[in-house]
């Protein structure tokens, strides 16, 4: 159960402060420190979570091949011509072995090369479960610590990761592309629950209307109350740019509806990731100070023949932390 | 934080001997109690644990429309052909809402009505993270102490979720279609790691020759060592049962290989659900014991306004759970 530890990566001095200045290193040194796992990322991100809950976090996602990318920085230009600050996270779900997240950097670096009002970062997927959704919201903090005034977390495919990772956002985009039937089908299985605005992409493409009278016909199964949200659906050319002010403008009114649900959302978030923390920090300790050196792996094999039962060895671990009970 | 407990759901006295006699309403009643999270459930469990391990779990996913469903049931078929009772867990990611779990069962049990060699049950999904997978995984303990010689499970899409799911099985069986371009790249997203057999089903249509090959040339991206699995590709045809036989085959090769690799996956996947209860157990204290009333909202209330840190609150609650710190 031990935690492999990185080897200590010190922040450098002054790295909270260069980066509440939004100095782009310090920016992309902290978000190192987090996707390593860095212990120091835990104190550095204490240091400045008083200077968060600034920034507007926007969730890009929907199925591959809808123009995402290309969407976000559309998205990204309209804002800066807003006069708004972006920091950009790509959450690419491929395997960590092909670099894609990396070369794909570098090529939309270029969109934006030489304005320090963009920051852009892809991540990919880390091993462990919830691993990616934690990491995006702790490098959206990052960003919102450094000034930027909106934070576009832009996700691939419409899975429960991308669900958890959008769910950090404060709004959620599901984009689609015309002809994108088994999508929409798709949408049931619990992306429904978490749009926000739906974006119908390569709008000129034949069958946009179709897709969009899909996407109505299943809002139409829901039940709205008078004063709710319900979620529009916008029409895109993202490669031209055609329909991304009015997208923008879409999310403006989003943001400042009338019901204080905004609240209850960051209260959501806010929940559960400290119910997270909590069992995090239980399970270090648990590691560390409370089962001897083997006796997780000895319990595991125990546990492998049937001579102990894994919700009774939960109990006994629980207890003997608490100090309720002698070690067996 | 508090844990809002279903209404007390006494287990039926020798509930746990009837289940491990393979009574079918006993199976369907131990389900019942895990679904609701009855707090009975875990009794249960702990009962019947030390009679798990005998069944062979097979995870079966893929995208919407890949004729999944037709696969299992004629997998289920060949299985009883081949003198194995079945237990099959069809995971269905649709919200709660729309029932389909349950009108899809009544049309599956027909198939297999009257034979008590096999029991379907469909779950659909659960509000929190991670709580399906576990879900899935304890009815796979129940089926399993039935007495069921395999337990199928069927889980729609491919996202991380779906990923989870599969990794309580054994061996994981991904299926696709002819022509399913966008789903073989979503692949990438992490289900090519997970998948020991490919099934590209529907095989009788136009382009099958090629889903395979694309599918091959991922493979080909992959190192594996001359002593590894390397997943085989099956073409099937469910509607007519072909392939079939030899897709059950090839999941037999995959069982008796030489490595021991299928005893590090179901150590790894004990090591991630011990994880997980001791974590469960931990907060659940917290709520119950640690934490006063309406002391977690003030906190969250607190993060909110910022004027503390989830990461030093987190800590806070687990010094003082441990006796190390007085109430602030």
């Amino acid at each position: 159960m031990s935690n492999t530890s990185n080897p200590a990566q010190p922040a450098a001095p002054g790295l909270a402060d260069r980066l509440l200045a939004g100095d782009p290193r310090a920016i992309a040194r902290a978000i190192s420190l987090i996707e390593d796992e860095a212990p120091t990322s835990t104190d550095l991100l204490r240091r400045i979570f008083p200077h968060t809950g600034r920034a507007y976090l926007i969730g890009v996602t929907g199925p591959p091949g809808a123009g995402k990318s290309t969407l976000v920085d559309r998205m990204t230009q309209e804002l800066r011509a807003r006069n708004r600050t972006v920091g950009i996270v790509a959450v690419d779900p491929t395997s960590p072995f092909t670099g894609g997240a990396i070369l794909g950097d570098r090529v939309r670096m270029q969109a934006h090369a030489g304005d320090s009002g963009v920051f852009i970062r892809s991540m990919a997927t880390r091993g462990h479960l919830g691993g990616l959704a934690r990491a995006t919201y702790e490098v959206a903090l990052v960003l919102d610590a450094s000034g930027k005034d909106v934070v576009l977390i832009e996700t691939v495919g419409v899975g429960q990761d991308e669900v958890d990772i959008v769910r950090t956002a404060d709004v959620s985009v599901v984009t689609l592309v015309p002809g994108a039937g088994d999508e929409v089908q798709a949408l049931k299985a619990g992306i429904m629950e978490i749009a926000d605005l739906f974006v119908v992409n390569k709008a000129d493409r034949e069958g946009a209307d179709r897709t969009v009278a899909s996407i109505e016909s299943l809002l139409a199964l829901e039940a709205y109350a008078p004063e709710a949200w319900r979620p529009p659906i916008l029409k895109t050319q993202a490669t031209s740019g055609t329909g991304v002010p009015e997208l923008l403008d879409a999310i403006d009114r989003f943001r400042s509806r009338p019901s204080d649900d905004g609240l209850v959302r960051r209260r959501a978030r806010s929940e559960f990731r400290l119910r997270e923390l909590v069992a995090d920090r239980f399970l270090d300790h648990v590691a560390r100070e409370v089962l001897g050196d083997g006796e997780f792996e000895a319990l595991l094999e125990r546990i492998a023949g049937r001579s102990v039962d894994p919700y009774s060895a939960a109990n006994d671990i629980v207890e003997r932390a608490l100090g309720r009970r002698k070690q067996a």
